[in-house]
């Protein structure tokens, strides 16, 4: 058992993940500013009720949002409270519900998650047809939820028409859709349209608001976009053990991201970034890029000897990760702190290995 | 379905409970000098090796401690590690993972939640002995682990002999002794200790140690006296949704607490107030104190009318919780923030409330 | 880890549980007679179409059954199907559901069992009040079904007027309530009502439905009286292990028993055996009875020393239960094939051992 | 919400399962020759001893056995006491636990079920290192137990051989191999082999024994051919629902099953009756064999219309199932009292219908 190898302080910039940047000054302001004598616990709080308006602001008037304190809180918690234990959840192969949430969906919602082979991450509504042969039938879990990722896992975006025709088509099944948001900002951003147009606007029921990739300090929300629809979710979050007692501090992160347009601002940079990086790979003979770049992140292939040499020539531990190590494929995330020089560097590098 | 009703920012200062106060300003500070640059995510980095430092310095080599959100996760996580899920869980009737966790252990661990009915919220080694005729019976979850509170959800303490009797009356017995210790600064602040003669040195194996209350913004931690003797711990968080990202910001809000006495000085200085409240209201007639005053709450019955009258005169929606109506008895908890004219202001108006 | 101490074969009738009897012969026909040739599996077979209209002509027509494997698993799943893990479940201390079950309502619903004191274990409608000062707060999991035995755990029996002022009191605090019926033939032959009097025309919601008790080989059923309002049971029963695959050989088992006044008169014997032992223990200097003998068992205080003497006096290993040691309480149940003889022999080494 | 669709008494014979026959003159005379006055329950009997010696025969003197109620009882209590929440356990793709228990090994033990893609059911040693590079990684669910089928969902049977191998790759790897033998009998009389040669003398750690689809009336267990490593599987199985009261019913079954060759001989029928119309199909145009018969099944593909005509040739409601609609494979079992005419039906409304 051992946490924490640690390392030095601050470690050099890199583009292992997105969460591995700071806390935007702003948010930290806002942080600072929460801290000014008593409040309501457990969300009886100024700062609460003003994330309340704001979810409203952007997701609707029937939307109502639950601070959580991370990702796989708000999708796991999200997914407990729209199923039952006999039922299943449909994701694209590889999401993050299915392999990086350590089957907390599983053992937590009691649910089944039912995969889907994409190409660059995305299902289309075609895919969730796939187990109707099985509805109503007891030794199969039931199809209930549709979760996609937006930006998805790979740095691809769902556009609010390929949303709308999955919610569309969920529907008609009889399922609900679901939209894990830790990169909602980064999608929206990407496609230059607001957080509603990609959730509310286009049926989708309910979504984990990210915020940490965003740039904030420790905490997501969950949205749901009707919320009379869902009974109960108070006491889902509380069993769930997502209950903060001085939630204004959660709360209060979201103010500067959604009451101005710093959550457009923040993604828009790391966007950019990313695509910076894409357009200079591509010009590169020996590398790949296995998907479009339309986010934050960029997935590339390149030869196990350049990767080997390329993880060594750049500073730090972990300056990437390999994402699949047979594929001999990359991943290169960019952070809302990402510089022009970072990205110079990595291609530098990058050339230097190849 | 809703949140945050809000109020006024701030809010009047009260006795509600002590996680209605703020942020210490040393803890603040080192939140914000976390905040620099980028560095490694779910606990590899600077900040959360020195964590596990404080925490070897504080409860032993052997020991480990993770960084957690909260405290339901705590409990709920140290009891979901030291038990299979036809086990049971001893604690006193009353206890906060009893009745103020939503069910959180039973439904996580799956285990049992046994009570005893004690005077003033503290277990005696005698009481363990209670469901021992149905050892070995399949009918009956297995008890497995003593969970105590220090100091107890009614404002009293263990005292180091007292744990440790308890500690081995348990391990007699083949179970486990965990320490609720969301409060645990304020019992050794109160005994004179240090956090370890509390725990590790009366072999207590497990503790849920608190931060929150003790003028953190979030995030607790789950400590094992010997962590050898756990196992995957690593995993039952993440699974158990408590696994920060950016975790950083929890761990280095431990080191003003931890690497000074900060701990204690806020600890002691909360109790203090409570000893000097309890000690004018033990001098009213109508006023009974209904538990000895040996942390940071006092327990009180006084007559229903009084009640009314004095939640009428103090500032706030909640200035303080009737703790059981039809005993008639209430709850003030200082915290580290609470001040003598705090103290005043509600003796004043208790005084003119009876 | 072992199973299967075993003993002689057949062993020395005793009074340990109404389970340690063997089936009636009438089932045991049906059994054989059900054995002709294929059938449909997991329920699409005649046998189990005739159970469902033997549910409907007992508890109306708005009612559906279905056969799970043991009592357990029946109650198990109709808490799991009537509550959301957040939820609590309502018994008298002491109830199977409490204590009995190794804790499965818990792992396997998440609920929490909360429980009432009793004289007689039985509930009034007051007890059903305890918990609702703490609706709608989201610390504590809410009650949403009231669960009691009839007969109960102790040999008492819920008159129809007793059950439909629960069922009143349940429903007016927004719960529904559960009958725990593996002794429901034994309360209904004791009171001289139908099955349905004690169940559907008193407002209960959904029934354990007891057979092995009752003379039945391996097989309990889950009722609900309006089947309407319960969705997706099917899908319940399979997740939860208890979808049968050759189930013609559970719904036979109903026939002779709900077909005919077989469940009645073997109840009623097994009641009558009881009440002529409680009758003449009732006579003897040095044992008292503490529950009334209303169904088919015996409780009993007698000193501990003749407890002993009596337990060596008796052919067997466990000829009954020390119900509770520390109270000197004992246990003696009759079964269906209990015989005039054998309560003379135990009165006879009753009186022997006092 | 409905049951027992029902239909004629008895069914016409047909192929859709080998759970849809009845039980077996030896078996049900061993049941009613258990109905045999008082017997202990729980397990505390002769007929349950008696179980724990013949499992010692055939499973060694190390091995423990268990009675259950059912296969996704014994499946899912084999996974639950051999793993911990955050393991996963590794099955081919379309295995029954992954698609036929309504998702009950992850509600109940929480794990994740990883997939393989085989050819023919089959997993082979390699297949175990797929999840090997995240071996540590708490995102990820650690793989902890493989479960193999045998004889496969398909039909086919992994030899001594190939068990021994992917034993030892699983140990290798820490992991532990799990047998679903709800057709071990038809594995092991394809194979000319003993139970114990195919699990035990293999270095299996753990079956489910399956006891209904070789003539049983209702019943599996769970052994372990190392009991000795395996804590608690008492409380394990009283928790899961799975303890039978009257359990000598159970235990009995198992008697003539295995204290005889008759295991062998009614799998060797069935399978016979199996190869038999497999080398008729595969005579016929237009029909191809898509697995080996191995066991008791065969699975055939055929144009879409000619199944349709051969399922409306045929008698009763379900003749046989349509194993993948969109492959237009069809599935046809074979039971202990298939006879020659049964095939020869079959054979020749197929050769009609093509």
């Amino acid at each position: 058992m051992s946490v924490g190898e640690g390392g030095a302080r601050p470690e050099p910039r890199g583009f292992a993940s997105d969460n591995r940047s700071g806390v935007l000054p702003e948010v930290m302001e806002a942080i600072i500013d929460a801290n000014s004598g008593h409040a309501g616990s457990y969300g009886e709080d100024f700062w609460t009720e003003r994330f309340g308006e704001l979810v409203r602001e952007h997701f609707g008037d029937a939307a109502a949002g639950f601070p959580v304190f991370n990702g796989t809180g708000a999708n796991v918690l999200a997914i407990d409270a729209l199923t039952r234990p006999y039922e299943a959840v449909i994701c694209a192969r590889g999401a993050h519900i299915d392999i990086d949430e350590c089957g907390a969906p599983e053992r937590y919602a009691g649910v089944k998650v039912l995969t889907v082979e994409t190409e660059h991450g995305k299902l289309a509504p075609g895919d969730l047809d796939a187990w109707e042969p099985r509805r109503g039938d007891p030794h199969f879990p039931q199809p209930r939820l549709v979760s996609v990722a937006n930006a998805t896992e790979v740095g691809t975006v769902y556009t609010a028409g390929e949303l709308r025709a999955l919610a569309d088509r969920a529907h008609e099944l009889g399922m609900l859709l679901h939209v894990d948001g830790a990169r909602l900002a980064n999608a929206a951003a990407s496609l230059g349209v607001g957080l509603g147009e990609l959730t509310t606007a286009v049926a989708v029921d309910a979504l984990s608001l990210g915020a940490t990739k965003n740039g904030a300090m420790i905490g997501e929300a969950v949205v749901f976009t009707d919320a009379a629809a869902v009974e109960g979710f108070e006491f889902v979050r509380k069993q769930g053990m997502q209950l903060g007692s001085k939630m204004r501090f959660l709360s209060a992160q979201f103010e500067p991201l959604l009451g101005t347009d710093l959550w457009r601002r923040t993604a828009a940079a790391a966007n950019e970034k990313a695509a910076r990086l894409g357009a200079a790979v591509e010009e590169l003979d020996g590398v790949e890029l296995v998907h479009p770049v339309e986010a934050n992140g960029v997935f590339a292939r390149l030869p196990r000897e350049a990767i080997e040499r390329l993880m060594g020539e750049l500073p730090g531990e972990h300056p990437f990760y390999v994402w699949d190590e047979d594929a001999e494929v990359v991943r290169w995330m960019c952070s809302w702190d990402t510089t022009d020089e970072d990205v110079e560097t990595l291609v530098d590098a990058l050339r230097a290995s190849l």
